[in-house]
């Protein structure tokens, strides 16, 4: 299917989507901040087929979300790791994680976030105001740099 | 092509992404939080094909992140409308834009998210603390249900 590129319009929702947008390539990021480094490690975990799989991961690595390189115990293994910016993503998969829990039956434990020393759990993602205090939907204003002609706001 | 159902799989991020993972539904789904309500409004704002648009639309009214209902104004026209479980999507949304904003050059005011009240920006969506602090990816752990053997943690 031909499909339009998010990546010429100017929203940050519709670039981030034009890297990680494609079916697959978060719950590659997911096993990636799981600790998943090698081609067959994701192949075997994901389920996925080896062309697609070699597809996204070529991308994200263009993308400079992973990183090929030499694994240390073996350096005719490759590895995949998360760069900075992939490591970024972290809030998005943890979002995505959260919401999955509440509203499709996952359940509240299915992947745990935690706090490696103290070992307590991370504290809701959520839209919060300079106070940290959670903000809902109806107290947050969204604007675009484009604002939507008035029609559209009603 | 075929796709393999995220559906299945234990893990909210899948199940999440089985909701609105395809291509174009984050993009509605930002919209809806704009304000976009009409199909024509949709279309035309995203530039998207009739048959993909309606498509869309229709998985997320019957996921239930989306409902059709009359306008107020005119009750021939029909609107689709954030339900709670949308709504709950909004740091997803947020958490790309944040992530386009940093990384893709998109800018970082190309879509702001303030507290409608006082005009100031939300926090930068983060993995917290309890204690409120922002937590490095170095500092937190992912502990999914069943847990990948060692050999992929390693």
């Amino acid at each position: 299917m031909k499909r339009t590129s998010f990546a010429d319009m100017a929203c940050p929702v519709a670039r981030s989507l034009e890297v990680v947008g494609e079916w697959w390539s978060l719950l590659i990021l997911r096993d990636a901040f799981l600790g998943t480094r090698r081609f067959g490690d994701f192949e075997r975990r994901l389920g996925i087929a080896k062309n697609v799989l070699s597809a996204r991961l070529r991308k994200l690595v263009e993308d400079g979300v992973l990183e090929r390189r030499p694994s240390r115990e073996d350096a005719r293994e490759i590895e995949y790791r998360l760069t900075e910016k992939g490591r970024d993503l972290l809030p998005v998969v943890l979002a995505l994680a959260q919401w999955g829990a509440r509203w499709t039956g996952a359940g509240e434990d299915a992947l745990r976030f935690e706090n490696r020393h103290s070992g307590a759990a991370v504290l809701p993602i959520a839209v919060r105001d300079t106070d940290g205090c959670e903000l809902s939907v109806r107290d947050i204003r969204i604007a675009p740099a484009h604002a939507p002609k008035e029609e559209d706001r009603r």
